[in-house]
C-alpha cells in the first residue's frame, strides 16, 4: 500500500479552511497532520512532518508562510490572494535555491471555472464577438466579479495577439449602462439576483453560430476537488506554477 | 364548408408585408383579396370586399388607413407603430360609432414574445429580484430593445402595485455600466453578438430558487402565427384591443 | 397593531418541517404555537389555540390530521402527498359541514415551480412542439421527476382541449431512449448530474421562435415563501383549494 | 500585394457548395477558378490552375476527386462524408508519394461546434458526470445527431483513458427512455422542436459545480469561416489532417 501524503492546512478555521480540512480528512490518500489557525506556530509543520501545506490564510501572512515552507522543503498549494509581481519574483528567487520544492498559486480552485476561463480564451480569436455575463447573489459588493474581469482580460489579450478586429456593434442610442462595462473592449454584464450563487457565461458569436461556455458554482464544496488535485500534484512539479490549469492535462 | 375570410394586406411590399402575404396565401381559411403598396388606393378594399385588413405600413399612414377601414365596417389588425395616446383616443371615439367593428393594435405578433412578457409581469411580484437580459444581432441601433423596455416597465408596475420592495443589491464598487441600465428600477442588460437574432431572458429570483422566461426569435416567420390569430379573431371582438394577449385564452 | 396568526407545524422534525418551523418563527406576523412530532397528541392544537396548521407529515397520518383540524375549525395547509380522489372527496364532504374552514393541498410550495408549470400549461396550445427537460442530482431514484410528470400531463391536456395536432417529428432511426419518455405524447428527458439540485425546462417551439420556461431550485428554503403565502391566505379561502396557484393573483 | 489563392469548388450546386462559392467569392485573398457540378470534368482544375479544391460532393465520388487532386499536387479541403478506415489508409499511402500536398478531412466546419466537441472531451475527465442534450428542428430523421454521437464517444474515451469511474446514478424506477440513449455509457438526449435549427449542450457536473458547453448553429453560413480557414491553411500542412481543430491554435 502506498504511503499517505502528510498534509497541513493553514487558515483552517476560515470557511475555505474548514472545507479543506474536511476534504483532506475524506481523501483516501492523504493524512491531515495539522490544522493551524492564526495563533499557531509554523514549527508544528516540522514536528508533524508535513509534506504539503495548503495556505488559505490572508494576504498579510501568506508570503511568510510560503517562504517558511519552501525553506524547509515543504511543497505549498496557495489559495490566498495578494501575490503581486514583487512577491512572485521573490518567491521564484527563493525556489531557485530549493529546486526540488513546488509551489502552486491558484486564484481559483473550481475546476469548472478554471476550464471555462481557459476555453474562453482559446476560442476567443475564432469569433467575431465575445461578451460576458456573470450572475451572483445580491450580497456581492463588487461588479463585475474578479473572475469575469480576469476572463475578459485574457479574452481581450488573445484577440489582440491574433489581430482580431473589434466586435461589430451598430448601437447608436443607448440607455446608460445597457451595453455593460467594457473591460479591454469586452462587454461584461453583472446580474445580482436573489437565489443565485455564482455563475458565469461567456458568449462567443460569429456568422450564424454561437458558442456559450457557462460555469455554475452551487456551493463552496466546488473548490475542493481542485485543492486535492493541487495537493496530489505539487510534489511532482518543482518551481512555481500559477493557475490550476498548469496541472491539468489539456492537450488531448 | 365555411366561407373563406377575405383579407387584404397594406404595406405588402415591406419585409413584414411580404411574409404576411405568404402566410395568408398559405392559410386554408383565408383568401387574399388585395396586397396594397404605398401608391395604391384604399378603394380597392371596397371593390374586393375585404373583411379584414392587416396594416403593416408606416406611422405616417396607419391612422388614415385604420379610420378608412372602420368607417367602412372592415376589421383591422395593426402592426404599425406610432399609435400614441391621442391617436388611440380618436380611434376609440370612431369605434364607438361603429360598434360592430374590431381593431387589434399589437406592438408584437410573436406569440412566444407576447406570452413571455405577460408571464414575466404576472410572476414579478412573487420574487425578490428581477433582471432582464436581451440579446440581439450587432446591427441593432438601440439598446435596450423596445421589447425589453416594455417588459421592464410592466414588471416594475406590477411590483409597485403589489408593494414589493426594491430588489436587494449590496454593490459598493461598480465598473461603469456593469449593472446594466435601470428601467424603473429593473436592471436591463443588452448583449450584441454576431450570429444571434433576437432573444430575451427575464430572470426572477428568490430564496433558493430562480425562474427564467426566455424567448428566442430565430427569424421573421415567427410573427406570422400571431398575425393569423389576429385576423381570425378580430371580427368577433368589436372595439379596440391593444396587445395580442387580449385574444389569447390564458385563464386555464 | 394586528394580532399574530397562531400557527402549528405537524411533522416538525422532518427536513421540511424543520425549515417550516424556522420560517414561521422568522415571520413577523405569525406565532408558532406548536411543533408536533409523530408521538404528540393533536389536542395540543386546541390547548394552544392554533388557527392554522401546516401538515408536513406522511401519507398515513395526513388524512386524520386534516379531518381533526377541520372538525375544530382550524385551517390547514398541506404539503403531504397521498391525497387521492377518494380522500379528496371525503374531505370536501367534511368541509361542506364546516363552511368557514379552509384547506390548501399543495403538491409543490416553490412559487417559481408552481408558476412555471402554470405558464407552460397556458402557453402549450400556442406552439407546434413542447418538450420537457428535468435535471436533478444523481441521488434521485425516479425518472422523470414527479413535477415533470405533472407538467407533461397538464401540457398534454391543454393541447388536447384546444385541438392542437401532435408535434411534428420526422425521426426514422432512433437509438433506444434518445427521444425521451413519452408522457401523454409529450417527450420528457431526465438528466442526472453531480452538482445539480433540482431544475426543469419546458421548451415550446413554433415557426421560427421558441419559448423556454426554466425553474431552478437551489435549496429547500425555496419552499418556504410558498408555505407562508399559504398560511396567510388559507383563512380567507373557505373550502378546498388544490394547488398554490389558486392563491396567487395571476389575472393582471 | 500577395497573390490570390486559386480555389475550385466541387459539388458547387448543392446547398453547402452554393454557400462555399459565395464565401470564396467574398474572400479578399481568394479567387474562385471553378465551380464544378456532377457532370463536369476534373481536367478543368488543371486548365484553371486550381491550387486548392473544396470537395462538397457525395460519398460515391469524393475518393476519386481527392486522389485526382493529390496526384496533381492540388491541396484539398473535404467536407464530404464516407471516409472509412480503408479509404483513409489508401489516401495516406498516396500522400506519402506526394509529400508536399495537404488534405484536410473535416466532419464539421462550424468552428464553434469543433471547439465545443474538443473542450468537452478535454474537460470530461475532471467531472463526476457528463450528459449531452442535442436539440434540432423536427425534420431531422436520426436521433441522436451525428455530432452528439461523436462527442459522446470522445468524452467516453477520455474518461476511460483517465480511469474515471461511471457517473453516479441512483435511478431505480424509470419510464422507458427518460434517461436518454447511452453512448458508451454517456447519456444523450435528443429534443426535436419546431423553430429550432441545430444546438448541442454538453453538461459536466461535480461537487457543487457544473460546466455547460453549448453550441448553437442558426444557419448554414456558420460553416463558411471554417471552410475558409481550411482553404487558407491546407497548403502549409502537408499530409493528412482529420478534423478542423488540427488547424486551430489551441495551446494558449
Amino acid at each position: 500500500m502506498s504511503e499517505m501524503l502528510k498534509v497541513a492546512v493553514l487558515g483552517a478555521k476560515g470557511r475555505m479552511g474548514t472545507a479543506a480540512v474536511a476534504a483532506i480528512n475524506a481523501a483516501q490518500d492523504m493524512e491531515l497532520v495539522a490544522a493551524l489557525g492564526r495563533a499557531d506556530s509554523l514549527d508544528v509543520l516540522l514536528e508533524r512532518g508535513a509534506q504539503v501545506i495548503v495556505d488559505l490564510t490572508v494576504p498579510d501572512s501568506t508570503e511568510a508562510n510560503i517562504h517558511f515552507a519552501v525553506e524547509h522543503g515543504i511543497h505549498a498549494v496557495v489559495g490566498t490572494t495578494g501575490w503581486d509581481a514583487a512577491r512572485l519574483a521573490a518567491l521564484e528567487a527563493l525556489l531557485a535555491k530549493h529546486p526540488e520544492t513546488g509551489v502552486l498559486i491558484a486564484p481559483n480552485f473550481a475546476l469548472g471555472s478554471v476550464l471555462a476561463t481557459r476555453f474562453a480564451a482559446q476560442a476567443a480569436r475564432y469569433f467575431d464577438s465575445v461578451e460576458i455575463i456573470e450572475l451572483h447573489h445580491p450580497r456581492k459588493v463588487d461588479a463585475p466579479s474578479g473572475t469575469a474581469l480576469r476572463t475578459a482580460q485574457l479574452v481581450a489579450a488573445a484577440r489582440a495577439a491574433a489581430g482580431v478586429p473589434d466586435a461589430p456593434d451598430a448601437t447608436e442610442t443607448e440607455l446608460d449602462g445597457a451595453r455593460g462595462a467594457s473591460i479591454d473592449g469586452i462587454p461584461v454584464h453583472s446580474v445580482r439576483l436573489a437565489g443565485l450563487v455564482a455563475h458565469q457565461e461567456v458568449l462567443l458569436g460569429s456568422h450564424g453560430e454561437a458558442l456559450t461556455i457557462r460555469h455554475d458554482s452551487f456551493n463552496h464544496e466546488s473548490f475542493m476537488p481542485g485543492v486535492l488535485l493541487g495537493v496530489r500534484t505539487v510534489g511532482s512539479r518543482p518551481g512555481l506554477t500559477v493557475g490550476l490549469d498548469g496541472y491539468m492535462d489539456l492537450d488531448g
